[in-house]
Parts: structure tokens; C-alpha cells; sequence
């Protein structure tokens, strides 16, 4: 048969893909699967959101303007300034989702074998972006002993060559739920300046803040223009993930040119989409009041149950709804893989993000799992209890010492 | 300020997007411009699509299955039968638009300097997509003296080199409204597989085919499961460009594996549109049979009223809605920017696409334009008399002398 590209067979697959089939077999045994693995929140979507597209008056479902109509994008660089950030409308590119964005930056700025800095662990899909591109990730690793802050910036120097377009951060972060502070987004800044990189900021998570902190936007950053972008979407901020609405904002004009280009190819974003996430701007403040409360007790039950646990780690995340949690096991992915294959607490079982897909570096996050708290309060505690005891038996016993073996 | 990509840079823009400025100006002056320009149908889009977006019951808008949902892919494969193309759900992949289809071809089947054939004119985003991978695109001239069907056999024996990937064509044709013979696709089944490459066939016109001619896909070749790649789209068949919804069908399950692991990155296809999509499938055959109808009555009067314009050439096309114009001027992108800021008959002027966008040879089509035959037939009539009278103004005129001048 005729060749697959070289590119094509190093994207990297899902990390939760493999394990589907045994969550599905484990569905078909009549377990029920409580899914911390994915980040599809349980909200509800905005009703003004989901009324305007009910009450829709197309006839003619026709393209969309490229970049979003001048009519969003004012109205989003509304919402950026009750954010106290001021961006204008020509500084926003409507796009098809972050992963469209995100996508379509990476190839404006880098080319084949060119490098982008990103603090590990990261949300997987940046890998598949950058080697879509041919582009390589140079992973910086955070600590979950430091709570997964900011490495140090010696690091960050240490690892620019010349071959280095642009330092990668989300924030707040997925999947550790770290939430940079103002002083590590001016380090970065100050970085980016000195060795003319662009610094790329994947801020979909913004709204999720909590204990009162504060989210600072690099946008804020005066003397930036050039090299900032922010990356966003609607997906999280209004439970809106399969709108698929997101967009790139930079004040780079010559890049924005660039990026328009590849946007042109694709011809517009979803237009159904463009209609629900443009209502979305008129949701009510007491939405996220609500639903930023709900989160934070979510994650409050969460970390506080899962610290009662022996020997397993987590850092109380201040932003985003995910925390890496370190396990008392060797390899996450068979345990997951055991959770589903071999273990039912009351005929319920858990899934799990295995965190090696979140590491660039081999070898690391072996022993972490990404949890993500957008289930109700009383399922995520059942959640830990399953966690708790099934570590227990995977520990000491004989069923899962196949699993354990592999480990080795 | 940091760097763009080579690949950014390198990204062809628009062909129309220059002219849009101007078509704004004469807009803002009161004169009506007629659309030629674009492939955006005014036919509306069938009510049982429109109404299940209406009548959906989402409360939360969540992520689609990566891949389409086996229900759609299964109703899909079902209107294939309808079509005698024999296709499981399994070989379909649903993608964000046929440009996300061919894009993630591209990215599945060639590396930088690889190279894709593909015979000119041809859709110009096939060469963007191609420029964001670093992909070549290989031209091989379809003239209008033999109706723009496929070059010579030999032509293409000749461009294979150890970095052909694969030969792209568009059946029927746009922008030439050519339509391949069952002897034409089997030509070029039998070199792919000789050369062991794979034929890309972008399908998203089959349903408009006139005349009683039919059409032959390349999913009906037996022999070729490893090869052929189709690409489709909801778009232009149902009317609904703003959908945003396509597909990749392929029986080769290695390449749908890479495929989809493009896919996993960009998580889902937009969900409303999924909603309209697979209920469009219900749309009874009279719509099809009436807006096939209208489609070859505005061709008639269309090339009707051409063919009566003095030195302008127009082959009558068999499928799609475009055609190929040649004009009796040197430089059509001049021609275009002069109909929108210099010219109008009785308050109204014309917007064409100039074909030169078309060609990835250089100075070929430069006489050409693009007609796009969506619009009802009095205002075609309208379009094409403003067109015959521009062509003599401009010709003989004082006030076309510096575009003339610009031509040389």
C-alpha cells in the first residue's frame, strides 16, 4: 500500500483512547464507569445560549465570516475589557475551537524541527499540534513538590536555542490546575522580550478561579504586543465544549495577517456555533458565581478525601477543575487499565487519565493520574472511595499481580 | 518582533480576499454588486435539517465522538448505497468541513518536499493546505480547447517523481464544472496503482450533474481499497456551507487510523451541526431533483448569454455550479479590481474571481475568470449583459487605460 507520512505515524494517539474498550466492556458487564478522565463538565449550558440557536431564522445555512463577524468580536473585546483587559476587535481571530487556534498559531510561527517550549506535564494535545507541524516540544518539568509552579527560569534560559519560537503556558493550567502568579507571567514576559519569542498563552480556564485569587491575563503585559497571544474558547467558560467555538488573540498585526491565511483555507467557523457562543456573552454574572462554587466545593471534597488516603499526593489546585495525583503504584497506565478490567466497588468502577501522556520526557508521570472534578459532589466522593480500596487490593492482591508484573 | 514561519509566509492568500475592499467601496457608493465570485448557494437548506437544529433538546452543548457518531456514519454509509457506492460506517471519518477532511490526507500521507498532483485550475485552498505541511503541489495543465478533461495519461507518468504522495482531483470539477469519465478514473486507478500512490477524489459536487450524465466515484472502483481517499462535504449538497461538516471516506484502515489520530487532537466535529447533517439525510429526492433542475437552467442561460459575447470562450459545464470564462483582456485581476471601482451599468456591477488563483503555474489563466452559477437566473442575465458591456468599455474606453497599462 502506498506510505503513511512520517509525520502521520508520530502523532501521538490519545492517551485515554486505548483505554475506552475496556471502560466499554466494563459498561456491557453492567458496572457503572464514573469517568474522572475527561473534562466535559456536567453544567449546564447558558439557557440564552441554547434559546438562540432554538430560535434561529436561518433558511440559507451559509458561511461565516473567516475571522467572526465584526458584531462577536466587539462584543468579545466587551467582555476582555470587564476583564480588565483591552483588546480591540481586529485583535480577535474567530477560529473553530482552542485546538483550531492553537493549531494554526503553532504553523504561523514555527516550521519543521523548529522548538516550542512548554512546562511539563501539559495538556497532551500541544504534542499533537507541534508534530503536526513537524515542530518539537521542549519540555521544562514542574514538580508536584512545588505544587507544578513555574520552573525556575534558568531552566527555561538553559533550554532556548536557536532553533526556539515560543514558550507555551496554559493558565490556569490543565491538567495540575496551577494558576501562574503575576510575577512568573512578568518572568516569562521579561524572557520572551530578551530572546524575541513569542509566548503563547492557552487561557480557555480563565473563569475558574478560586479562594479569591485572581487570574492575570498576559495580556495585561504592557510592552508585549508582539509576542503575546492568547489562546480561548468558549468550550469550558459555558459548558459549550461541542460548539467548538474558540479564537487567537494577539495584537501582532503581521502575525494575525499569517494566521488569517490558514483560517482563510478552512473558510469559516460553525455558524450554528457562532450563534450560541455570541448569546453566551449576555450570560448572567450569577452563572459563574454559581458555577465557580460548585466547582470549588467540588474540588474541596475531592482533595480533602483524597489526602485522607495513604501515601497519595495532590497538590489543592487554585484554578481550572483537574489535579495530577500521585499514586502509590509504579505504572498508571495498567492500573487504570486494572480499574476498569478487574475492579468493581459495588458494581462501580472509575477511569482515569494515566498522566505519562501529559509528560514529554519518557518515564515521567508514571505514578500520576489526572483527575477532573466536573462530576457532583457525592459521585466524586463514591469516586475516592473506589480509589482508596481498589488501591488497597491492587496492592496486596493476587488478582492483580499480572498488572503489577507488567509494571516491572 | 519574533519571527513568522517560512510556511506562514509562503501561505497564498485569498485570491479574492485583495478584491473585497473594493466591492465594499462600490457598496458604500449605492451600486448593487452581483456575486459571481463565490461558490455560496442561495437555495435554501432542506426544513428537516433546519428543524432538528430548532427542535433540539440539548442542555448541555458536549463534545461529539471524535469521529462522527456511529448512528450518522451509518445513515451515511446508507445514502452511499443509495449512490451504488458500497461503504461501511467504518470507513467514514466526519471531519470539520471537507477542508479539515483534506487536510488531515495531507498531513496522514506526505512530509515536507512531498509532493501531490494535481491538475490546474484547481480549488486554490488545495495549495494552502498543502503549503501548511510543506507540501508540493505538482501542476499539470487541463486546457479549455479540450473542455478541461483530464490531461494526457502521460503528462502524469511524467511528474511522478520519489516524492509523489498522491493525485488530487475534484469530480465534477470546480472550478471548471468538468465532469471525469468512468474511463478517466479508471486511467488513473490503474497508475496508482502502478506507482503505488494514492488517488484523492474530492466528491463534494456529486449530486449536481446535468444533462443525464452520470457520475463515476472512485469508491466504486474495485481494487483500489488501498488507494482511493474520498473527500466529502454536507456543504454545497444540502445547501449548508455554514454547517461545517464533511468527511473522509477510506477503506484503507491504516490511513484512517492516522487519520484519526489528527483528529483526536481537534477532539469533535461542531455538535448542532452534526444535528443538521444527519438529519439532512432525510431530505426527500424532489429537493434534490428541483435544485438540479434550477442549477441547469441558470447554466443554460448562463453559457447562453456568454456564448453571444464576442472573443469570450466557455465550455459548458456537466457538473457543480462554476465555469471557466476566457476573456479577450491580458490581466483579469485588473479586469475584476476595474468592474468593482470603476465600472457599473444602471447602478450595478459584477464581482468575478479572477482565475489566475486557480493555477499553480504562473501566468496561466491571467485572460480568465471564475463564474459561480448561483444566483436565479434574471440576475445571471443581468450579470452576464454587465459583463459584455464592461468588456467593451474596458477594451475601448479612456477611463480602463491605466488598468490596461498596469496589464503590460
Amino acid at each position: 500500500m502506498p506510505a503513511i507520512s512520517n509525520k502521520g505515524l508520530s502523532m501521538p494517539e490519545s492517551p485515554i483512547r486505548k483505554l475506552v474498550p475496556f471502560a466499554d466492556n466494563a459498561k456491557q458487564k453492567g458496572i457503572n464507569v464514573i469517568h474522572l478522565n475527561i473534562g466535559q463538565p456536567d453544567i449546564k449550558t447558558p439557557q440564552v445560549a441554547l434559546d438562540a440557536v432554538k430560535n434561529n431564522d436561518i433558511s440559507i445555512l451559509s458561511y461565516a465570516k473567516t475571522e467572526g463577524s465584526y458584531n462577536y468580536r466587539e462584543k468579545l473585546a466587551h467582555y476582555y475589557l470587564k476583564n480588565n483587559i483591552t483588546i480591540n476587535a481586529d485583535d480577535i481571530l474567530v477560529t473553530t475551537g482552542a485546538s483550531e487556534a492553537l493549531s494554526f498559531v503553532i504553523g504561523s510561527i514555527a516550521d519543521q524541527y523548529d522548538e516550542i517550549i512548554i512546562p511539563e506535564p501539559f495538556y497532551a494535545n500541544y504534542n499533537s499540534f507541534s508534530t503536526a507541524f513537524g515542530v518539537t516540544v521542549i519540555p521544562i518539568v514542574s514538580k508536584i513538590e512545588t505544587g507544578f509552579a513555574l520552573p525556575s527560569i534558568i531552566e527555561f534560559e538553559k533550554a532556548i536555542t536557536k532553533k526556539t519560537k515560543a514558550i507555551l503556558i496554559c493558565n490556569p493550567n490543565n491538567p495540575t490546575g496551577y494558576l501562574y502568579s503575576k510575577k512568573e507571567i512578568k518572568q516569562l514576559a521579561h524572557l520572551v522580550k530578551k530572546h524575541d519569542l513569542f509566548l503563547i498563552v492557552d487561557e480557555v480556564y480563565r473563569e475558574f478561579i478560586y479562594d479569591g485569587k485572581e487570574h492575570y491575563s498576559v495580556l495585561k503585559e504592557s510592552n508585549l504586543e508582539e509576542n503575546a497571544i492568547v489562546i480561548d474558547s468558549v468550550s469550558k467558560r459555558y459548558s459549550m465544549c461541542g460548539a467548538r467555538i474558540g479564537c487567537v488573540i494577539t495584537k501582532n498585526q503581521i502575525l494575525r495577517n499569517t494566521i488569517l491565511k490558514f483560517m482563510q483555507a478552512r473558510l469559516s467557523p460553525p455558524t450554528y456555533a457562532l450563534i450560541a457562543s455570541e448569546a453566551a456573552l449576555d450570560t448572567p454574572q450569577s452563572y459563574f458565581d454559581d458555577v465557580i462554587e460548585e466547582y470549588a466545593s467540588r474540588r474541596n471534597i475531592l482533595i480533602t478525601e483524597l489526602n485522607k488516603i495513604n501515601e497519595v499526593t495532590v497538590v489543592n489546585p487554585q484554578g481550572a477543575f483537574y489535579c495530577i495525583v500521585s499514586l502509590p503504584i509504579k505504572n498508571s497506565d495498567t492500573f487504570a487499565q486494572w480499574l476498569l478490567e478487574n475492579y468493581s466497588l459495588e458494581n462501580e468502577t472509575i477511569m482515569v487519565a494515566p498522566a505519562g501522556g501529559f509528560y514529554a520526557t519518557e518515564n515521567l508521570g508514571n505514578n500520576q493520574i489526572r483527575i477532573a472534578y466536573v462530576l457532583e459532589k457525592e459521585i466524586l466522593k463514591r469516586a475516592v472511595r473506589i480509589l482508596r480500596e481498589a488501591l488497597n487490593t491492587y496492592i496486596l492482591n493476587e488478582h492483580s499481580k499480572e498488572y503489577i508484573l507488567k509494571e516491572i
